[in-house]
């Protein structure tokens, strides 16, 4: 069998350098191809690279581009012909760095922004990325016996739990929540397209619990320690639950805990 | 007690001008404000301004850009001072008028512009009438006897089932249903802000059913004739809502027949 293949959507930083970091770590031999908006720039990507020349490949890719996506997909394909896992990871909590406390901070610039980045790039990477999934040899997740329940690749659209409309008890944050819950849209509109063809592609929303980032950053010291996760911690949770994905699975969003969290 | 004011946004045709037409009916001596793109086109708007000159003003207003937002909100704000409703109307399943049935069809582009009319511009009106709405009479609505809950305005996003992610079992639209599903966010969330404040102002999401109307007419032949419901009776099943509105009510999606919708 081939050995594994994972894109990393957003990868310079925070969580997504950690799952390439932990996938080639723990993950021998699968490859990663990390995507980011500036290779040049990508200190920490290019060290992991001489430490994993043979294992780990770097793509420009501003999410916002579609030719950029369209581009890195067409790259992908000549190179390794199929793709078993792809994360995204990038977003933006506002092009301000902070979410809107309330609506007089609303602004149509900063919506559109937001949405663009987190919501509209995971889907159009999905739009270029799928027939590539369907290719995939499966190599993450749980595979059923049954042959026709087996799935080919996952797509892993990093969500918040702030996305979930239910949960929503405190407000703000318009431009963020908004993203987030259209990209939970997303990932169920997926799941039911590329889950009713075969080769299945698996498709969840995770939320990876509040993390030690530049994202979260501004809003550190109101949370508890105990509960400001490590980029290593939040990625190993995360993993486990990729690798118990199947078919059964598909379509939901689920916390860093394993729990289905609410629309 | 002044007379009720009433906001339509997106009332050229459809729904919007349903519901000018139904408030100058049955709402008498409530005043319309309608909004359009195009005024001096507004064939149906003009006609019905003769017949209710003194009820009924029509602004221009291209929701997509806040500038208009702005303009209409200081013009209201200078000719009536408050507002009871507003119904935000206006929608696009997609610039092309046809919904995506398949990821092929999904584009960034085509994406983003849904986004920003369906979903960015019903916010931004909240934003910019939020003031205003604080300042209604509370003309619409039930009142509870309590004084602290009573509301002096309400907002209705116009929304469609096809955005409850929980309810959505045959995929496809992504634009569309990803519009919604972010607007609903953005209506509870307009909820929770506007609710936690005096005086309140009550916020929620209705779906309209199936309608006959330029929006939905590539799809009409698909739907049973009984299912397909005129303007007017969509329109009058939504006021009947609208009426019994109250602080207990906000933050949630409600169809047609008053129930209660999943997010
Ligand atoms: N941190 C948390 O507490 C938390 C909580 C819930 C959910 N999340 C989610 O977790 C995911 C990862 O966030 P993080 O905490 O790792 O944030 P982060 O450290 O701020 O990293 C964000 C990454 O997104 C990339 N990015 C932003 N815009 C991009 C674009 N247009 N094209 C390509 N890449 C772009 C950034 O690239 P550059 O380095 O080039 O700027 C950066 O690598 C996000 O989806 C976030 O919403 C995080
Ligand atoms: N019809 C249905 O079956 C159905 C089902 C579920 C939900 N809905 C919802 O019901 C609402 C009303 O839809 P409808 O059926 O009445 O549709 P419609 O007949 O197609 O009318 C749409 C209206 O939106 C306006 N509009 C579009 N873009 C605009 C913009 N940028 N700025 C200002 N106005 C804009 C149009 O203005 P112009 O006339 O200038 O183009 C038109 O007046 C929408 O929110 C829709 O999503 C409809």
């Amino acid at each position: 069998m081939a050995s594994p293949i994972a894109i990393i959507q957003g990868a310079n930083r925070g969580l997504g350098l950690e799952f390439c970091k932990h996938i080639l770590k723990n993950k021998t031999p699968a490859s990663v191809i990390a995507t980011c908006r500036n290779p040049d720039g990508a200190v920490d990507l290019r060290s992991l690279v001489r430490e994993h020349p043979d294992r780990l490949t770097v793509l420009k890719l501003d999410v916002n581009r579609e030719e950029d996506i369209r581009e890195a997909a067409e790259r992908v394909k000549s190179s390794f012909g199929g793709v078993d896992l792809i994360v995204n990871s990038s977003a933006i909590l506002h092009p301000t760095g902070k979410g809107e406390t309330s609506l007089r901070d609303v602004s149509a610039q900063g919506l559109i922004s937001t949405l663009t980045t987190n919501t509209v790039g995971p889907l159009v990477m999905a739009k270029h990325f799928a027939p590539l999934l369907q290719k995939g040899g499966g190599g993450f997740g749980q595979q059923p016996v049954e042959k026709v329940k087996q799935h080919s690749g996952i797509i892993i659209n990093i969500t918040a739990k702030v996305g979930s409309i239910g949960d929503n008890g405190l407000g703000g944050w318009y431009s963020y929540r908004m993203s987030k819950a259209a990209l939970n849209m997303a990932t169920r509109n997926l799941s039911i397209e590329l889950g009713r063809s075969r080769p299945i592609v698996v498709c969840v929303s995770l939320h990876p619990g509040t993390v030690n980032t530049d994202l979260s950053r501004p809003y550190h010291r109101n949370v508890p320690k105990d509960k400001l996760f490590s980029t290593q911690h939040s990625v190993n949770c995360l993993m486990k639950i990729i690798e118990t994905l199947n078919i059964e699975k598909t379509g939901k969003v689920y916390s860093w805990d394993g729990n289905e969290l609410p629309w």
